[in-house]
């Protein structure tokens, strides 16, 4: 019998190499598929994979793909209601949650109770909402299945730690385009050098946060979720060569560590097809041509949203969604010219100075201070600051 | 209830350490002790350990050691039968086997008739009997755990495996003190410059065999067997730091390491814990010193000793005994300063080449392989060859 699978963020750089995977193995049975805004690119995908159940988040868009498909057997929806019958609608047994920002929580959430397993390359569901995540996957006994190449990587090592107990998770940083720099230069930089990601191919959002570090910031309070530690038993390491994707280190110094060459449909097809590998076709490492891989002490001063994030996952709470909600505000507006991108940084923190903390939030409050954060942001930026 | 073991080879450098493993924890009974000629440190290790049997290889030091413990509840043996009663004899339920030569492969095969886990440290059991040991162990449902760091790593890598194939394995090697060397230099070796090995402790054989990458070559032939793979399926890495102890790739691509401080308690402590990790005192891998690692293929025609091995692995039957025996006896011919240090190779493959090759041989006949060799290379040396 084929695996299903619904794909949430289907257009997406996560989304479509997903659907990559699937392609090549013709063994999966795609159910939904759920986009953003581009119906082109969601029709392709609807006639080529066939799902019973197609979303797209605006109407508008959503009405004309629902025209354009009339010949097909698809039912089209749209808007947060139609993001959740994508997630828990269909018969789907796991859900591929690659939609960017806080508006992946509900969806996942819809999906875990319908006792689906996720894989899941939404950052913002554990990093903001974590506390309730984590203790549903286990009541629901669903899996969540990290897609994140990082957390992929100490999921991956983790597989054989015969229940001994993690002491350190050093999860890896390529330190982006402006590893080295000083804040003098930062402060010239424009987003078409910030778009410039060496080692990965990624979407817009995620190559600013690369850039900033914030992204590795939201990686450790993921990662502090998904594999039960403290914030400090995360050590970031900057290995540019982005060969070594993740490690975690034992009691006894023993340090496991998975490495592969940049392909993000590596850790895709993990989760999956997870426990089973599967041949993926691509480069291998070839350790004759990589003569040497380096390491390096991530500068937390001049890339400020690393520790800030520390600082918000540390204090927990509703402090890592006005993190990231301020961030996502930040960067939209960095892109659109309107702020220079060290204002990323002082923004992030003003936002988390602003913000008092409310403790283990509901679903509700995180939306409540993702909101209230946005606000912070425009008020600050149309205020000339 | 206290595990217990039995230790051979307890005053050579495994044994030694795996004392001190059991020192700090305090929870394994050492119920033998079995040692080659030093009655001093036996003496020293029943002093502290209290097994209930110790041997001494050598009959005159034996019946020394007797006379001086004689105030101890501890029976002393002697030659191949003590060895055998030290392995097979207590009730130990892993025995460490750390002897140094082919002497080691029958107390291991009566260590496994008798049920007992096996925590190997003497490479010639496999490279020589690999196809008697493993359906040996399989039939017993005894546990073969590698002690050596390679291999340890490769084990340590593969228990995430989760029934997932290996494609390759991707066995490190620190290349050695004359890594980078043409053979003109290596011409001029004496035993002094080839003992200073750079990375770890260890006896003096297998410092040469460490130096001409023999030793790398006896470990892709132990690999083949404990991992069940082809020798081409395995290659060597040069990694001279000496910190990542090796890797496994899988069908997907994805390849796993374990890294690590050059400790050899390491994998010892995680041979007798087996499955579980303890604690380890000792530094641990520090990134931020660490700065970087490089890779290099190996010289396989200056180190032809590697490429030899891979020669015996492949044809098989009696050849990798001739290739280990012809080694060990040119190795010490060559501490003793008798041949020069491109002789050993040159030893090595004359003996190869003289060989016939016996398919499937049985213990006997591997012992008489083995004694071919020896006289081969007397007879080589002594003609002045």
């Amino acid at each position: 019998m084929r695996k299903k699978i619904a794909i949430l963020g289907s257009t997406g750089s996560i989304g479509t190499q997903a659907l990559d995977v699937v392609r090549y193995h013709k063994d999966i049975q795609v159910t939904a598929l759920a986009a953003g805004g581009n119906a082109k690119r969601l029709e392709e995908q609807i006639r080529e994979f066939k799902p019973k159940l197609a979303c797209l988040w605006r109407e508008d868009k959503a009405k004309e793909l629902k025209a354009a498909v009339a010949d097909l057997d698809v039912r089209v929806v749209w808007g947060m209601e139609g993001l959740i019958e994508a997630a828990a609608g269909t018969d789907a047994e796991l859900v591929v949650t690659a939609v960017v920002g806080m508006i992946g929580i509900r969806p996942t959430i819809a999906a875990m109770e319908a006792g689906k397993d996720i894989a899941l390359a939404n950052k913002e569901t554990l990093v903001t909402a974590g506390h309730i995540i984590m203790p549903l996957a286990k009541e629901k006994g669903v899996r969540i299945l990290p897609v994140d190449s990082e957390h992929s990587a100490i999921f991956q090592c983790i597989q054989g730690s015969g229940g001994n107990r993690l002491c350190r998770i050093l999860l890896t940083a390529s330190g982006g385009p402006f590893r080295g720099w000083t804040r003098e230069q930062m402060e010239k930089v424009r987003p078409e050098d910030a778009l410039k990601h060496p080692n990965w191919a990624m979407g817009q959002k995620i190559t600013i946060d690369s850039s900033t570090m914030v992204n590795k910031g939201l990686e450790v309070m993921e990662a502090r979720w998904l594999f039960d530690v403290e914030m400090d038993q995360i050590q970031v390491v900057v290995q540019p060569d982005s060969v070594i994707h993740s490690m975690v280190e034992y009691e006894d110094g023993a340090v496991m560590a998975q490495l592969g060459t940049p392909d993000m449909r590596l850790p895709i097809q993990y989760a999956l097809y997870y426990p089973e590998r599967r041949f993926l076709p691509g480069a291998r490492l070839d350790f004759a041509a990589l003569t040497q891989l380096s390491f390096e002490t991530p500068d937390m001063e001049n890339f400020r949203g690393l520790g800030l994030a520390y600082e918000a996952g540390r204090r927990g709470g509703s402090l890592p969604a006005v993190f990231n909600a301020a961030n996502e505000k930040a960067v939209a507006m960095f892109l659109r010219g309107q702020i220079g991108y060290l204002s990323i940084m002082s923004l992030i923190e003003g936002a988390m100075e602003r913000h008092r903390i409310i403790q283990n939030p509901a679903v509700d409050q995180i939306l409540e201070a993702e909101q209230e954060a946005y606000e912070y942001i425009d008020s600050q930026v149309n205020s000339g600051k």
